[in-house]
C-alpha cells in the first residue's frame, strides 16, 4: 500500500535544494512526501553530499517521516516516482561563461537564456532531458516531470514534442512579480491576480489586480518610482509602458533596450565579471554555509540568489496536481489555440487552472497588439533551435540564429554559430558524430 | 453609350508615365482606353506638361483614338473613371532625402520603404490616399484603384480598411524577378511560374518553374554566380539560401544583412550621395529627354530607373480585370486566411487569380518556417503605423517604431520619432493640429 | 456608503423564487444581499404577491437584514442593482402549449426549447430581454445579468451580441448531472468534476471524475442500470454510448432518438397531457402551498418541479462573481476559440473559471469527433433564429427552420413557420408591424 | 525516349468509356495520348471487350497513333502510367440495388451516394481504391490518380489520407450545371463562371456569371420556370432559394425535401423500379449499340445516361495538368483552410486553379451562413465512415450512421447497419475477418 509520495530531483546537488526541502516540510499536510531522491552526476557528488546532509538535518529538525536519498543512479531515483523535477546545468558554470562571452565578442547580447547563449544552452540541454524522459517513460510512466531547466520554455516544448512524458515547465519570474507587487501594496501574494501573456522569459503582464482592484494603470503611470529597483516597472520608459498597456518581463530589456543592455554587458565584462562569474562566487559562499553541521534550515542568503521562489513554485504545483485543487498558476504549457497566431504545439507561459490531469491554460483576456510580431519571431527561433538540438542539424541552427531578433545579420549568425558549436563540442554529440 | 475606358493617373507627371502610355498603346486591342487623364498638383505642373506632351505625341504616332487630358483638377479626372492609378510622392524627393538620412544618424537603416523611413513615408501618404478614396467613392464608385504608391503594402491595407473603394496594390519587384529568371534561362516571361509568399518588399519566392521544370534548387545552389549582379540570387550566402529553401526579396537584405547594408549606406552618404540624390539626377536627365519634341516613344533610358515594369504590371492588371481572364498575377491583397498566422485584414503580396470581381489569392504551397516570425513582426509594425497615420497618434507611432525589427531600442525609437515627425511637420496635419 | 448588494429578479413571481430566497439566506455570509427586488408584470401580480409574502416570511424567520421589495416597476428594481436575474415566460403557459402542440401536428418534435417550439420561444423572448438590457445599460451599467430564460443559450447569445450589458447564461442541467452522479457514488457534489462540451441543452459530458478517479467508462458501460431512471445514462443504448465515449445531455434524445421521442409525445398528447399541462397542474399546487401563512421555508415539493437547482446555480454564480473566487462552473458564454469550428461570438455551454471580471472558458480536453456536425448544425440554426428575432425577418426564420436537423423539409418548415408565427402574433411585434 | 502519355483506366469496361475515347481524340493536340490501357476484372471481361473494340474502331477512324490495350492485369496497365483514372462499382449493379432498397425498408432515403446507401458504397469501395494506390505508389509514383468512383468526395479523401499518391476527385455535376446555364442563356460554356462551395454531391452555387454579368439573382427569382426540368433551379421553392441566395446541388433535395423524396422513392420502388434497375436497362441497350461493328463513334444515347460529362471533365483535367495551363475547374481537393470550419484534410468540392503541380483551391467569395451546419454534419459523417472503411470498425460505422442527418435515430442506425453490413459481407473483408 502506498504511504506517501516519491519525488526525484535531477540536479539535486543544486544550491536551490534547501528551499525545496523547506517547501516539502512546510506543505507536508497537503503533499505527504515519503521519499525524496536527490540525484546528481559524479562531477557534482561533493555538492550533492553537502546539500544532501543539510536536507537531512532540516528534515530531522521537522520531525517528519521523509526519507532523503542521495545517489548518482538516476534510474533508481526515477523508478516509481510521482514527481520528477529537474534543475541542472549541462557543462556547469564554465559553459555559462562561454554562453555569455562569445556573443559579446560579435557585438551580440550574451545571456544564458536569451539570444545565442540561450540557444547554445538549449542545444546542450535538450538531448539530456530527452534521455531522462526515456527513463521516466520506462520506470515511472505516470510521473509528472516538472522542468525548471533553462531555457525552460524551449526545453519543455522539446519534452512535449519528443519526450513522451507528462511535463510542465516552470519559472520563478511570475511568482517573483507577484511578490514584488504584494510588497509594493503591502498585502498577501494570494490577494494579487496577474495575467501573463507570452513565452518563458518573454511575457507581458496585461492585468494586475490587488485585492480585486485593477492596479495596472497605476503601476504603468507611476513615474517617480521608475528609479527604484524594488518595483516591477523598474527601468522602463513610462511613455512606452503607458502606450503599451502592459508590464514587460525583465528579460524583455534585451529586446527593447538592446543597445543599452549590450553596452552594460560589455562594461561589466571589461570590469572582469560576467553574470556567470558573479553567480559562481555566490554559490561558493552558499555551499560554505551549507557545510556547517549546525545549520538546520534554509539560510536567508539563498534568497539573494537569482532563482528565488523556484522551489516555492515547484511545491505549489506538486501540491495542486496531487490534490486537484483547480487553482490558478502561471506555467509553461502547449499553446493549443490560446495564442491564436502561434502553433498548437508551441510552449507558452500563461495562467493555467491546475487540474488533477494537468494544467489547462486560461483564455487571455488581452494581448497587446504591438508585441505579437516579437512573440512570434522568438517562438519561430525557438522551434527551429529545438529541431536543431534534437537532430544535431547545423542548417537549422543557422536558420534559427539568423532569424533571431537580436542577431544583426546572416554573416554574424554564421560566424557565431561556428564558434559556439566548436566551443561546446564536448556537450554536443549529435552535432559532432 | 460607352465607347471605351476612362483612366485617371494621379501623379501623372511622373517619369514613369511614358511606359504606361506605351502599354496602353500596345494592349489597345484588349484594353480599349478612350480617355487618359493625367493629374498632378500645381507644384508638378511643369513635369506634367512635359510628360503629357510626350504622351500625346506617342498616341498620335500610334494612330489610336485615345484622348490625353492634362489637369490639376483631380475630381474631374476621377469622375466616371474605370481605373484610377496612383504614383506619387508626398513631399517630393526632399522628403525622401530626409527619410533616408535621419535614421542613419541614429545608426538605423535609412530607406524609403523599409524601416523608419518607410514609416514616415506611410504617415505622409496614407491620409492623402484616403482623401483620393473619398473622391472615388463619390465620383466613380465602381472604379478600381490600382495603388503603386509606396510603401505599397501599407498604403493598400489602409485603403482596404478605411477607403471604402475597390483597390489592389502593385509592385514591380515580382515582375522584375520573372524577367531576371527568364533572361537567365533564355525563355519567355510567360514560361516562368514563381510563387511569392509574404508582404510587399518582404516576400520570399518558394517555387520557380521554368517551362514547367522546377529550378528553385538550381538557383539556390549555383554558387559561382552569386557575384554576378544580373542574377536573382546576387549577394546572398549560398549556405543560408540552401537551408532556407527560398529566394528572398532584394529588400530583405535590410533585415538579413543589416550591419553590412547599414555600413554601405553610411559609406555612400559620406561620399555625398543618398539613393534619393541619385534618383534626382536620373529624373532630371529623363525630363530633358522627354522635352524633345521629336521624341515619340518611351526612351530606353527609362528602363534603368529603379521602377522598371511598374507600368507593365499596371496595364496587365487592368487588362485582366476588364476581360475577366482569370490569369495569375502577384498582387497586394487582403490576407483572409491565406497566411494563417496573420490577421484576415492584413495586406499580403501573393499570387492571385484576377477575376472580373477582383483578385483571389491562391493558397501558398509552401511557406518557409524560419521566416514566419519576421513576417509577423513587420506586419505588426505596419498595422500599428497605419493606425498611427489614420489617427495622427504618436503613442501608436512609438509602439510601431519600437517594435520594428530594425530599431535597436525604445530610446532610439523615441528619439527618431521625435526628430522625424518634426522634420515632416508640413505633411502631417493629423499629428500637428 | 454601500452596505450590501441589490438584486433584481425579473419574473420574480415564478414558483422557483423560494429556492432563490433560501439560497440567499444560506449564503448570506459570502453574498450579503441587502435588497431583493421581485418584479413581475401586471398579469402576474397575484402570483408575485403570494410568492413575495412567502419570501418575506422566510427572511423574517432567518433574522437577516434583507429587504424584500415587490413591484411591477422594472426600472425601479434595476436601478443600481448589482445583479439582475431573469426567469420568465413570454406568453405564459398558453404559449408553451402552442410551442409543444403545433409542431406535433406537422410530424415534428414539439418541445419548448428544442426545435420549432424553441425557436418560437426565442422569437418571443429575445426582444423582451433586449428591452431589459436597455434599462440595465441606463440604470445599472455595472450589473451582471444572469439569464435563466429559455432557450438560455440563444437568449444569452442575443444579449451578448445586441444587449450591451455583462451577461452570463445559466442552466440547471449541469448541476443536475453532478447531483445525480454524487448520489450514484454516495459522495459530495464538490467531489465530482465533470467536463461539459457543447451548447445549452445540447452538451456532451466527456469526463467524469469522482473523488479524483475517472468514472466515465464505468458510467458508459454499466448496462444493467440503463433501465433505472435515477442514473445519468438512463435510456441510452450502451453500445452507442461506448463508441461515443461521452454522456449526452437528456435533451439530445430529441436528436438521437427522434422517432421514439416523437411517438412518445404523440401518445401523451393523445392521452390529453402535454408537458405544459402537467407543469400547470404542478404550479397550481405549489402556489396553493405558498399561500399558507404558516409556511416559512421552501416546501419540499418544489424539488419535483423540473427546474430543480436553477436557483442554486444562480446563487453560486453571484457568490463567485462577488468574491472573485476563481472556481469552476458550467456556464453559457461566448465561444472565442474554445470550440474551434464555431464562430467566436457563438454562445457555448462549457466549464468556466469565474473571475471577478466574469467567466473564462476552460479549454476542452476532449470533444467527440462524431458530434461536431450536429453541434454546428444546431448553432447555425440558433444564429439564424437570433437574427430573425432581432429583425423580425421571416426569410431568416425560414432559413433557420429549414436547416434545423429536426425539420424534414423546406415545405414543412414553411408551413410550420406560417402557422406558428400567426399563433404568436400578439408576442411578435417585430414580425407583424 | 518518351513519345506521349500512358493512361490507365480502371473499370475500363464501363459504358462511359466511349466518351473518354472521344475526348482523347478531340484533344489529341494538347494531350498526346500514346497508350490507353482499359482494365477490368474477370467478371467484366465481356463488357471490356465490347467497349474496347469500339474504342479501337474510334481511334482507327481518327487516324491518330493511340494504342488501345485491353487487360485484366491492373499492374501492367498502371506501370509507368502518367494518369490513372477509376470508374468502377464494387459489387456491380446488384450492390446498388441493395444500397437503394434496404434503407427504404427502414424509412430512410435509399440512394447510392447519399445516406446509408452511400456509406455502404464507401465501405465497399475505399479498400479497393487503397489497393490500387499501392500499385500506383510502386509502379507509377508520379502518376495522377483521377477518381470518379462514387462517393467521389469520400473516396478521394480516403486516398489523400491513406493512399500516398497524387489524386484528384471529379464529378460531372459542376460541368453539368455549366452546360445547363449555357443552354439557358444560349452562350458557350466557356462564357459561364460559377462558384461552387461545399462537398461532393453537397455543394451550393453562390455566383453565376454569364458573359461577365451576374445572373444569380435572375436564376433564383425566375418563378415561372421552376416547373421546367431543363433549368438549374428545377423543383426548388423560390422563396427558399431567394432567402438562401444560392443554388443547391440536385443531391441536396435528399436533405431539403427529405419527406417528398422519400415518398417518391417508395412510390417508384413499389412500381417496380429502383434507379439501379433503370440504369441496368439503359446499360444493356448501350452495350447492344456498342457491339455493332459498324459503329465508330460515341452514340448519342450515351448522353442520356446519368453520368454525362464525366469523361469531358476527366480529359479537361488531364490536359490542364499536362500543360500547366492554370485554368479554373471544379474539383474535389483537400480543404486546407478554404472552408474555415472544416478540418484541413477534409475533401471539399470547389473551384481550383489547375497548376502543373496540381489543383490549388480558390478562396470562396461567399458561403451561405445557413448551410454551414449541414455541410459540417455531412463531412463529420464522411470522416467517420472513411475511418470505419479503412479499419473495418463497426463502432465507428455506427457513429457515422447515427450522426447522419438523414437517419432518424440511433436504433434505426443500428438496425440498418447490421442489415447492410450483412448484405455486403462478400465485399467487406475488413469487417468480417
Amino acid at each position: 500500500m502506498k504511504q506517501g509520495l516519491k519525488i526525484a530531483v535531477i540536479g539535486g546537488g543544486s544550491s536551490y535544494t534547501p528551499e525545496l526541502v523547506e517547501g516539502f516540510i512546510r506543505d507536508y499536510g497537503d503533499l505527504p512526501v515519503r521519499e525524496l531522491w536527490l540525484v546528481d552526476i559524479e562531477a557534482g557528488l561533493n555538492k550533492l553530499n553537502i546539500v544532501g546532509e543539510l536536507a537531512k538535518r532540516m528534515v530531522a529538525a521537522s520531525g517528519l517521516p521523509i526519507d532523503i536519498h542521495l545517489t548518482t543512479d538516476r534510474r533508481q531515483a526515477i523508478r516509481g516516482a510521482d514527481f520528477v523535477s529537474t534543475q541542472m546545468r549541462i557543462g556547469m558554470l564554465e559553459a555559462r561563461v562561454r554562453d555569455e562571452t562569445i556573443p559579446l565578442r560579435h557585438g551580440v547580447i550574451g545571456q544564458e537564456t536569451t539570444g545565442p547563449g540561450g540557444m547554445m544552452k538549449a542545444l546542450r540541454t535538450i538531448p539530456v532531458l530527452l534521455d531522462i524522459c526515456k527513463d521516466i517513460k520506462e520506470l515511472a510512466p505516470q510521473a509528472w516531470l516538472l522542468n525548471f531547466t533553462n531555457p525552460a520554455g524551449m526545453v519543455t516544448e522539446a519534452i512535449h514534442k519528443y519526450g513522451g512524458v507528462r511535463s510542465i515547465g516552470l519559472c520563478n519570474a511570475p511568482i517573483g512579480l507577484i511578490k514584488l507587487v504584494s510588497a509594493r501594496y503591502n498585502t498577501q501574494p494570494e490577494r494579487i491576480y496577474a495575467e501573463f501573456a507570452g513565452l518563458n522569459h518573454l511575457h507581458w503582464v496585461t492585468r494586475i489586480e490587488v485585492e480585486g482592484e485593477d492596479k495596472l494603470q497605476e503601476l504603468l503611470e507611476n513615474r517617480e518610482q521608475y528609479a527604484a529597483s524594488n518595483v516591477p516597472q523598474h527601468g522602463w520608459d513610462p511613455d512606452f509602458l503607458r502606450s503599451l498597456q502592459a508590464l514587460p518581463s525583465y528579460y524583455l530589456k534585451y529586446y527593447y533596450l538592446t543597445d543599452f543592455m549590450l553596452q552594460e554587458q560589455l562594461n561589466s565584462t571589461n570590469k572582469g565579471g560576467t553574470r556567470a562569474e558573479v553567480v559562481k562566487r555566490v554559490e561558493d559562499e552558499l555551499f560554505k554555509l551549507y557545510s556547517d553541521p549546525q545549520l538546520k534550515e534554509k539560510p536567508k542568503q539563498l534568497e539573494q540568489r537569482g532563482g528565488a521562489y523556484y522551489s516555492e513554485a515547484a511545491v505549489n504545483l506538486m501540491r495542486s496536481l496531487h490534490n486537484g485543487t483547480n487553482d490558478i498558476q502561471t506555467l509553461n504549457v502547449p499553446n493549443r489555440g490560446t495564442i491564436d497566431f502561434l502553433p498548437d504545439d508551441a510552449c507558452i507561459e500563461v495562467n493555467c487552472v491546475v487540474t488533477k490531469n494537468g494544467p489547462l491554460p486560461l483564455p487571455l483576456t488581452k494581448i497587446p497588439q504591438p508585441v505579437k510580431g516579437l512573440m512570434h519571431a522568438v517562438k519561430t527561433y525557438e522551434q527551429l533551435a529545438i529541431e536543431a538540438a534534437v537532430n544535431g542539424d547545423r542548417a537549422l541552427a543557422l536558420q534559427a540564429l539568423a532569424h533571431h531578433p537580436l542577431v544583426p545579420s546572416v554573416s554574424t549568425a554564421k560566424a557565431l554559430l561556428t564558434e559556439m558549436l566548436e566551443a561546446n563540442r564536448d556537450y554536443l554529440p549529435r552535432f559532432f558524430d
